[in-house]
């Protein structure tokens, strides 16, 4: 138990120093990164779908896509209309520093406003790897239950935003954003929400906002 | 890189060790287990609450629930009339061979006919670790979308049973069940798929019948 213990701090130690190494090459172009992780089908490649046909135009973003493995979602971004690096973890469940900083190697950074890191599917681990970001955003897609931020606490705990996604179904589905939005504050009276749904278009406006707003900060 | 292989290794053999323990065990007793797994959020409590309801007086049922902390399922489980254990896993996003030991522990398996072990909300690591069970089963929900086979091919190939659940929100979002059952087959061509809804009930009794028979084979 004891080496075990030694081994998850040891790797987290290893993640936070090369962490700390793409976030200086970030700030050294002037690229603003986050780090956008939810469960899996909780909306993230649509929210950047959306993102870039609406802000593509003046802000020039770029997007490291992690999966297990396959690139749809790297083609799914391309076919948006901005550069995309496809990370596959062969089985990891999130992405770390290390894969990062391979995969922004094949990026011109300074070519670059934002740049996106999709995370793998997964609400517990990405919350545990730091990867250089300057801020961590969270979506949560209302079908999933409004009892996740109690469930879930370490993922809105990082998170500096959490996109409530898929309002469109709330008529359908018995989970109140309500509950969702007070318990995330809870954990993380920060934490900045917006309620929207990447199907309509609702609500997108204040994390478009939110988006610009990272690049003054 | 090679240390960390072959400490993934050792953990993963240490497990399948501990695993073969439980499963002589639960064979000791007649107690038939199934691993539950899905994301968060798909319905594994919602689909137990039914399945107790509904079989609960001619099976005797108990469930281990895994949560990263609180135990919220746990006592959704004994209102809904069966007996829980709540693992807590501090943090880990599966549960292994070790955890699901000690739960048991706490357990009367001679009184019970079939034991469900609902794993953390995570559609990657749980895949990986046996816990001793006869069967693992999964729930995909209609809103996730129809291109998780292709991303998460693991738990689709591990599984015996897919619940494609949620079908009640079939009208309102962009995901073709055709296309999951076709994808999941095409992983796994023995995997058994349900299409249901745990709010409404259509479809479970495809999935009784399935625990009924596991209960002779």
């Amino acid at each position: 138990m004891v080496t075990k213990v030694k081994v998850v701090r040891d790797i987290l130690e290893v993640n936070e120093r090369v962490a700390a190494e793409n976030r200086s090459r970030f700030d050294a172009t002037g690229v603003r990164v986050v780090n956008l992780m939810s469960a899996p089908g909780a909306g993230k490649t649509t929210l950047l779908e959306r993102t870039i046909s609406s802000l593509g135009s003046s802000l020039r973003m770029g997007v490291v896509e992690g999966d297990i493995q396959g690139s749809q979602d790297a083609e799914r971004i391309e076919r948006a209309g901005a550069v995309a690096v496809q990370i596959n973890t062969d089985g990891a469940c999130h992405l770390d520093a290390n894969m990062v900083a391979t995969a922004v190697a094949e990026l011109d950074l300074a070519a670059l406003d934002l740049l996106v890191v999709e995370n793998v599917g997964n609400l517990v681990c990405p919350a545990e790897f730091n990867v250089g970001e300057h801020a961590k955003a969270m979506i949560l897609s209302l079908p999933e239950g409004d009892d996740k931020p109690a469930k879930y606490p370490l993922m809105f705990h990082e998170s500096r935003v959490l996109l409530i996604n898929k309002m469109d179904l709330a008529p359908h589905v018995n989970a109140d954003p309500e509950r969702i939005e007070r318990d995330a504050r809870t954990i993380n009276p920060e934490i900045e929400v917006f309620r929207v749904s990447c199907v309509t278009g609702e609500g997108l406006g204040g994390w478009y906002d939110w988006l610009r707003a990272l690049q003054g900060g």
